[in-house]
């Protein structure tokens, strides 16, 4: 489950709820695409803005509309509290794993995450991947710490960070943390921008935005990977360099995605939780352009 | 009410819900101090752990409980329609003011700032006061943000994030600010270390995480102030420095200050949501000992 192509949808809302419908037909799309995970209520499905109800909600819709694709579940929220409510949440839906970052506010201490995960661990019966994304949790992890959690039983991947342009850093970066972690922890990389250079460089998974929207194209490029064709990888990664300029120029991926949903027809306008905007007038029209240069419209 | 010492208290609580008798008694020793007003729900008070019916039930105890002294209720969330039913709760409560910072998860964009600000305002009628506080919410103002917020009529306050220790630059910079803002929007100091040098520029409030346990030493830094004994402000906070170097040598006030409620019997133990922790051991010792080379047990 944790290796080959997980694609994160969004989910489309406004300020009334969810969008059932459309979340049901990107969770569709992702699994007739024949994705190896479907990874709902990550950043990118906006996980941390949504209620309880509304996330055990989106839970239990993916994993009725994804058929035998596996369904890995956000349950990050500030309080532990809540963090447990949400795994017995998504674990009630059928969800076949779930993904933890340790969401902040005030600044955690490393002892305090590591207390995290080992008391989720506990209530957990399904494969936990530890999600590292420093530019929304605030939380830097040293590869120490996470070779302390990866040794519950329950830690079956990391989704790490964005890793280095070149192909060679983020190879030792990979092999680093791979020594300390249990043989079976998978490594998936996030950051589309990058993700070719960290499949080249060893990582086992993908966990994709991209993959969420364009399945068909991304897994082309986990497809590369596993046949062990870096030029291939490469070529069609770097082909894609215009969308994660895009990335750079707007502040990561999500309002580019969700932008891109909003364009191609699979999400309505707005569909962003507010304060947050999807791209309009003339940033709007450079998505546009770069989605038709690309043959993705 | 958004002038002299504004005292945040912390809402001491467990994994089952709020203190609500020590939350009581915080406030109830706050108002018999005289405080300005009364800072609840801010990063002190754990706002963003708590449900949104906590939220409530935290002002309603802390307005009935200050007896004259207005109380301020912090009503940032991550999403724009929780922080308008926050701004409801507290308002229905009796809130004479409210506290709003711009929470993120995704980064936000000045655009987005402003909007969240300008909608929360059109559906207020109590006065509010802009919250800046970058080492939690990960949003930088500019000033000339700060200037186009400061225009809407229900801001009447800006509480800002730690200045220089350099009374000369901190001055610069409140003047800068000063100048963008309306005439009666008052400048508030948070950060307790530097707040002494904060209201020597010229700061209007001190926003006090020390003033929410020990409010009548605070008070009197803020009575200098009021009297414009400089050297008065500087003596006594500097006497204070090392309950200063615990802030800096524990990650910020919070856990500090949660540690020293414990250690005074205002709050049982636990009284920070997991997976925060107070500090244990040789750290709490540290606490211990500070406390009575201040006079402060």
């Amino acid at each position: 489950m944790f290796t080959g192509l997980s694609a994160f949808p969004l989910t489309p809302m406004n300020e009334k709820g969810i969008k059932e419908r459309e979340l049901i037909c990107l969770v569709e799309h992702l699994a007739n695409a024949g994705v190896d995970s479907i990874g709902v209520l990550g950043s990118t499905g906006s996980y941390v803005y949504l209620s309880q109800e509304e996330r055990a909600r989106v839970a239990q819709l993916s994993v009725e509309s994804a058929a035998s694709v596996p369904v890995v579940v956000g349950i990050g929220a500030l309080r532990t509290r809540d963090v447990l409510a949400n795994a017995e949440n998504a674990q009630k839906a059928g969800a076949s794993g779930v993904l933890l970052a340790p969401v902040s506010y005030q600044k955690l201490t490393d002892n305090e995450v590591f207390d995290l995960y080992e008391t989720v661990c506990r209530s957990l019966s399904v494969p936990l991947c530890v999600y590292d994304n420093p530019g929304t949790t605030h939380f830097e992890f040293s590869d120490e710490l996470h070779g302390r959690i990866a040794q519950l039983s329950q830690v079956h991947s990391i989704k790490i960070p964005p890793v280095a342009d070149e192909v060679e850093v983020a190879r030792a970066r990979v092999e680093r943390l791979r020594k300390l972690i249990p043989d079976g922890v998978t490594i998936g990389i996030s950051g589309d921008a990058v993700a070719g250079v960290g499949l080249r460089a060893g990582c086992d998974a993908w966990y994709s935005v991209f993959g969420g929207l364009f399945p068909r194209q991304a897994l082309a490029i986990t497809g590369a990977a596993q046949k062990g064709d870096m030029q291939l990888i490469q070529t069609l990664s770097e082909a894609l360099e215009p969308l994660w300029a895009l990335y750079r120029d707007y502040g990561g991926s999500l309002r580019v995605a969700a932008t891109l949903a909003e364009i191609t027809g699979k999400a309505s306008q707005p569909c962003l939780p507010q304060p947050l905007k999807t791209l309009q007038g003339d940033d709007r029209k450079r998505v546009e352009h770069v989605l038709e240069q690309l043959g993705l419209a």
